[in-house]
């Protein structure tokens, strides 16, 4: 299905609109329309997680598999949030590392602190959390 | 393998460790040790991505596979960039919208290429990435 | 006067002490303690600003002062939040632009709403805030 | 001085546009034109920070002007980076703590490198960074 397209009129600086179109090209956007469309986009999504709105998130973990524990803690958590993780991705990093990737989605603050359980996990040695979006609103 | 631990003391102003001790049980560290490894940590992985060394890092992007040519495109790029690519989750958040999460492993300014590479193709709507680490610096 | 300072034991796996003392010696800090310090009050400030606390903040204004209304605009909303502005810097850039810096002090929320309704005024060009602190946590 | 204005038509899906001009009321900015000329100008600020050209800053500390030299060392890096600062204000936070702001200008890398100097001075105890604009680029 194809969404409706609108289109409205925008004033600009010379200089800036000139600035602009030079990003346009460092970044291989294919028209001022796409790269308009990027900005938007951006700035919604920050306010669906500043507000608490539906989101979807990618965390990772590192951890040492070898670290007594830490898998079982790991996986109890996740279970505890079984409602908002989607799948989980696991790679094996060397012999003693693991990237753990897991996608969410559900509402912002569930998926906040989901990141900060699972990194606080004692043999978890980094997290971050990737503020993503379900689509709906960009 | 265990790794050996080494052990120093640290001198605090006692109303900045009472402060931090708050930080820590609210976050639920185990003791002051795993707080500060955190820190230490979280320093370190800044650094190396920011000296351009090895990282790990999660992609996430949001797109539409009805989008024209998308899907195609993104996975033009991946190949192009598959060197780096350790493996791609996809998930279908509603009859339009995508989320693909792409595990990835190389030298920082090679996943920074990549990321800006797949966020400005024409229909992919939202780009991150998760700053994560190959576990050997941390 | 001098805070009491307390002194605790502290324990790391020796790569990565070892990795956290390159960073120590990059970054000039004198020892272990000091620089562990600055990681711990980073992390009490962070913890201020989200949990809304009592806070210090630099808030940075761009804007063009031959620009219709904004002097008086610029002018009208500081005092509409003169409770939480300490004092107002300002840079003249060139011809046209003006560097504003204003020092505030109050709860994280405000400060965040002063920011933001300075930077939405139509010809503030550019805005930041910069999230400092009152002293008292760290 | 008027800055010469241009005009172009972006295009967008109707939904997309509906919440940005959700955003827009939020945020009280006065049209679609005023709301994207402050993205676009937030993207060109940011690209220039990052590719190292000429910007404005304001560095915020937190010290303690008990503690021994921190007078002295904030003084005498001031004035080894002299060439790219413009002005400081200094507020007396209460009897211990003071906050100082220091406006600069000058090459993104040695503004940069300046706040990583005062930071890390023994006694200094909080610094952040406004990554702010000469005003040129946008």
């Amino acid at each position: 299905m194809k969404a409706e397209l609108v289109r409205f009129g925008v004033s600009l600086e010379k200089q800036l609109r000139d600035n602009f179109d030079t990003l346009i090209r460092e970044r291989k956007y294919t028209n001022r329309s796409e790269a308009l469309r990027d900005l938007i986009r951006r700035a919604l999504v920050q306010r669906t997680w500043g507000k608490g709105g539906d989101v979807a998130g990618a965390i990772t973990l590192i951890y040492d598999h070898h670290h007594r524990d830490v898998l079982t803690n790991v996986t109890d958590i996740q279970h505890d949030f079984q409602k908002i993780i989607v799948s989980t991705q696991h790679i094996h990093l060397d012999h003693n590392n693991c990237l753990e990737i897991i996608a969410t989605r559900g509402k912002a603050e569930e998926v906040q602190q989901l990141a900060d359980a699972l990194t606080s996990i004692k043999g978890v040695r980094h997290g971050t959390l990737g503020m993503s979006s379900t689509g709906r609103e960009i």
